[in-house]
């Protein structure tokens, strides 16, 4: 049918682009160049007489649009009701299956007047799309796609004359307060996308990752099905973010933020202990200072953004964005150290920084600016610099063990992993157990004299020989430290917690602890006792929040509890506390824990003391569960021809290692092919070989190492060390 | 001797400055273009035996260079001892006198084997200055001055052979701990400084300005004598900032950051209370977002930096950096709020905005780059938004009155003077009393309906008559407040409390409220003796510190009490506390209060309760004296005739005033006319006229305004309004 393509406008710019076939773990979208936004088709029947002529609904919208109920889209074009429409549709109306039916399919038949005319619904998001960015549509094979210039859309559509509207989608659903799950099941868009996603899940592999019976509002695909579209799904759905018209830049929102604030609140008062104080360097780098560290630099080149004009006017040189600060800062360290009773500095800061990645964007995890704090001290001896390496690393341990709930392994990196320029360099590593990736969680540099050698940061050493009038001689170049811990906590906080419903959030960094819903509220009830079950909620959160929990009644009128039950789910809120007229008969009140669903109901006067205790459990009983998990799935291998069937079983693999660049290399190399042959590969990485993630400070619990071999090369082993693929 | 420069590189590319002659308050830097920097030449004379042949020391540094003690700086070239140079050195040598001789006036003469040979001693802040700037020389005419690019300096001076060495005067000065005040009044740069002052003083009217006896370390110039000049030594020797590379962008140091986190963390309790939440927008804005609203963007257009190229790729689009985010957050709001059940939506960020000035910059008050927060609110009804606007500004109220100890007017905008795009704005003015220039101190706008009107920020009308289904009819656009406060808030507290000796900090924003200093060690201390004082200082901070006092003792034992008097004054700790061996004797502590010098022993064990009393009782008088001196130089008029006179002497006037756009055109123009007669111009800001600031919230104090007339236009008059000039 690129006849009516061809016969509709000649001029229309379609090009091809072929790509691996898409699969459950490397979706469609993920196949696609940056700046082409996939899209779907669905058609629809409405209701009608059997003699009444059939007008089928065809929308065309962003993939990632949620298009919510069909009957309420029905009811905004003024069609009683709707449903998914079957084959023969498709086939007569467009002359192609669901598989391979696209706009581009469309003709002057669907136009009124035509043979098969049809009305046409236009996602708003689509005339929205970005300018330069194209409209990707399926093609009848699976390893090709079409698309057009996002800018020509409109115009074609126009040009076919088919009748058509353009929906907001966002504010349509936000119109009728959507119905909770069990209400969507009856019929709708969601069954209208389950529907076609047999046929082409068929081929996509999908239908494992659709979950059934999922309101369009909840999380529509599983966990370990979809795992790239249930991450953006929750963040999104979870209020936890808002995607943002700069590419590779995102909106952080109140329910995300939080999480940042508290993990502030800790981190800044734990290094002030430590004699740190905070300051703030401009945003802004001239190119000479930029360039000075020449290898340092050589790692972040390729990503500075450039400011080269400030209204009409060029600059005379450009100046670029930080997209760290040791070169930024080390300047003025040698101005401002100048002898060693200076020492040490210690200064940290709380900013954003800009690097420009051309990958694609993951929220939290590879964005163009995140927000961090990064650390710059100084100090006299190596030892010195150390401890405090070691220091700061262990609070980043306890921001994820005790603020996130999220185990890590601390360590150091290899020479290969280490931080470009400096000395060594230690992490904590956390693991994304349904990828079986790993996630660098947090990073405390010793910079060693290399920064300081090159910025001459330096003073008289104190400790040097005299000369015969009591002047030491001699000067010492100081020792640095850089630590930086970004945003991405988040991001591995979502991954690890989360479930099919949505964000599980770790008591201590949810915005809102325990959410209280009146139930129970019917339309017998009476006036008095809706207002008894309304008081006893709004008293409930006034007794939580004077013992420190974030508690919040919910008590909007046009809900129901169903309905925000589903929404406090998806945003993760550890405890829902359920009040209705047996509650208050009991004086008891109904707690449901949102990371493991089990229901309590406890005494109305034990609360104040019972919430926070349940809060402390949860934090622990979620740390527990992760921490087994990634425990059972660090495997220790000792045979080279266990360390790909591990890492392909979605493990980290820990090895007695040699410690050698070109060992490492090999590693990299030999994980990689095997898994190009392997049964179970990894989204987004089907190929991707595994790096060393750490060596673990902790040697000890995986036995002695004298004697044993490297794996890979044959090598003395040095160190056990971790393996593993990884963000 | 132009001569000798034509001789010496015929191709130099000397340039010729005119400008008005330089007097105290409109100094020779002032009247200077940007980017042309002034520099200062001064001559010394080794001792030597009356017969040696004399080789003057020739010294070339930046005006703003400390070139700190001569005897310090003799040693580093290895000579013992020198001094200012008389007048018949000058002439002898260079031809010139002292107002005249500067680098243009050297000649072959002044080098090895020539008739007058020197050695010149180059300030390495010349050789580092910025590419393209240029360094301006005195020259025989007060009104004019010859400059010659930075970069061509070093070759200049090579060409004439003349003996030099480049010094680091800021290492110099750290090299050797400088003496106190008292011991550098015996000889050195001061009195070179001093010697020198005189002659060109008597034309720059400047000797007023300079401090008798003060070390060079110390603040050099009075506050009430060079404003501008103190401003900028008050706010680098009291290690607030430090300058950076990039023009219009400064350094926070700890000790003025911690200011702002002080404000940061009240400020940010209070909106919570109020229900705001803390998010964070990304920092790009892409062109099309930017230049929505048009008015809006106008007054910011100039100023946006645009970010152009990535590594070494150019941007299909450039992106600017926010200047203020209301065009970047509005978009989502209108996506966000969908029903009056989403208002009132209230969201806070702490970040930095950038707004490319091309006018002189001014550290905290007109800068690049700022940290901010701006707050962004959504509501239902104008009386709504009206209420958070004044409850916004009585904590901007708040902030300075009680943390920085500032009095402030808080008052609503004139028309003119209002946020471009706005409704109206409210905001609190303050004062600085040495230039009687008033100053916005932070700003709380009420939109109104202008920008969701922009944006269709918009809900059903929950009021609105219903239709026969009971649906409400009628969409309402939100009302929308913004606010925001600045690190100008800093500025302010510097210029409103600083003196002579420094900074004054207001004890609840200090980083350091008492230093302890061991005082009375000396040659004959014992041992014993000396760790008991240290050991009573050390105590004496664990105490402090346990009763949340934030304490310091300062035990470095290589400088001296005196020593650490001036540091800590110029730094503006709020209490001193000295303990010597008098003191514990009788068991006292000896405090001396920063603001007003007022020394008192107290018991020791009175330490823990009076200590956190005093600090109250320091905020208090420090208010007080502000407020009684801002109040006295506010003052009311009624007829035209005493208007200027009062705006001249330095005050604030307050008019019955008609408040029409046209009449406030013409005050500003007839105080500027007025002003240029003026017989005590303002620094920097010699013919500015006078502009509305506010029209106070207290109108009463001022009396009835029925019946008044507004004086300029004779117009009736509405309310009693605030006029001066202003920074």
């Amino acid at each position: 049918m690129t006849d009516s393509l061809s016969s509709a406008m000649s001029n229309l710019d379609v090009s091809k682009h072929s790509h691996a076939a898409p699969s459950a773990d490397a979706p469609w979208a993920s196949q696609l160049p940056e700046g082409i936004l996939p899209t779907k088709t669905l058609v629809f029947k409405p209701k009608a007489g059997k003699s009444a002529p059939v007008k089928p609904v065809v929308v065309v919208a962003l993939e990632s649009t949620d298009v919510g109920s069909a009957n309420v889209l029905a009811k905004e074009i003024g069609i009683k009701e709707m449903r998914a429409a079957a084959d023969d549709i498709w086939k007569d109306w467009f002359g192609a299956d669901k598989e391979t039916a696209s706009p581009l399919t469309l003709s002057a038949q669907n136009a009124p007047g035509g043979s098969h005319p049809i009305f046409l619904v236009i996602d708003s998001a689509i005339t929205l799309a970005p300018a330069g960015s194209r409209l990707a549509f399926h093609s009848s094979s699976s390893t090709e796609s079409s698309s057009i210039p996002a800018s020509e859309f409109t115009k074609y559509i126009d040009h076919l004359k088919v009748e058509q509207k353009t929906i907001d989608f966002v504010e349509l659903k936000n119109k009728a307060p959507a119905p909770p799950a069990s209400a969507a099941a009856a019929g709708g868009a969601a069954k209208a996308d389950k529907a076609a996603a047999p046929a082409r899940g068929a081929k996509l592999s999908k239908s494992a990752a659709v979950i059934d019976d999922a309101a369009l509002v909840g999380i529509t695909v599983r966990k370990a099905g979809d795992f790239s579209e249930w991450y953006q799904q929750v963040l999104r759905k979870g209020d936890m973010l808002d995607y943002y018209d700069v590419s590779g830049c995102y909106i952080l929102k109140p329910w995300s933020y939080t999480v940042w604030e508290s993990i502030q609140s800790f981190f800044d008062g734990e290094i002030k202990k430590l004699g740190v104080s905070n300051c703030y360097f401009p945003m802004f780098v001239s190119s000479d200072v930029l360039e000075r560290e020449k290898d340092h630099i050589e790692g972040f080149a390729p990503e500075v953004a450039w400011v080269t004009r400030a209204g009409q006017s060029d600059l005379d040189k450009p100046v670029a964005i930080r997209p760290t600060s040791e070169t930024v800062m080390y300047p003025y360290y040698a101005k401002w150290i100048q002898s060693h009773r200076d020492l040490p500095l210690k200064l940290n800061q709380w900013n954003s920084v800009v690097r420009w990645e051309f990958k694609h964007p993951q929220p939290f995890l590879r964005t163009r600016e995140f927000l961090w704090q990064e650390g710059h001290t100084a100090h006299i001896s190596l030892q010195e610099a150390d401890k405090e390496v070691k220091q700061i690393l262990d609070l980043y341990r306890r921001v994820y063990t005790d603020l996130l709930a999220v185990p890590v392994v601390p360590g150091v990196k290899s020479e290969k992993e280490k931080f470009a320029g400096g000395f060594y360099t230690t992490t904590v590593e956390g693991f994304v157990p349904t990828t079986g990736r790993g996630i660098q969680g947090g990073t405390s540099h010793c910079l060693g004299q290399n920064f300081s050698k090159m910025f001459n940061i330096s003073v008289e050493d104190p400790n040097a020989s005299a000369d015969v009038r009591g002047t030491p001689q001699g000067r010492l170049h100081v020792w640095q430290n850089s630590w930086g811990l970004s945003t991405r906590t988040i991001g591995v906080m979502v991954m690890v917690h989360g479930d099919d419903k949505g964000l599980v959030m770790p008591p201590r960094v949810s915005q809102v602890q325990v959410v209280i819903i009146p139930c129970g509220i019917g339309v017998k009830t009476t006036p008095e006792g809706r207002k008894a079950i309304e008081d006893a909620c709004a008293k409930a959160e006034q007794d939580l929040l004077a013992v420190g929990v974030r508690a919040k009644a919910d008590l909007r009128d046009v809900y129901s509890p169903g309905w925000k039950f589903n929404d406090w789910e998806m945003r993760g809120v550890p405890i829902r506390m359920e009040i209705g007229p047996k509650d208050l008969e009991k004086d008891s009140r109904l707690l449901v824990r949102r990371d493991n669903g089990v229901k309590a109901s406890i005494a109305a006067s034990e609360m104040v003391s019972h919430v926070p205790q349940l809060l402390n459990k949860i934090h622990d009983d979620m740390y527990e569960r992760a921490n087994t998990e990634y425990t059972a799935r660090r495997k220790k291998v000792t045979e080279w021809s266990n360390f790909t069937r591990e890492l392909n079983g979605k493990n980290h693999v820990i090895i007695p290692w040699c410690e050698m660049e070109t060992c490492e290399d090999a590693i990299k190399e030999r994980s990689a092919r095997s898994s190009e042959e392997g049964q179970d590969e990894d989204s987004r990485a089907p190929s991707m070989g595994a790096k060393s993630l750490c060596i673990p400070f902790d040697q000890e619990q995986f036995g002695p190492i004298e004697g044993l071999k490297c794996p890979q090369c044959q090598n003395e082993a040095k160190r056990w060390t971790m393996f593993g693929r990884s963000y």
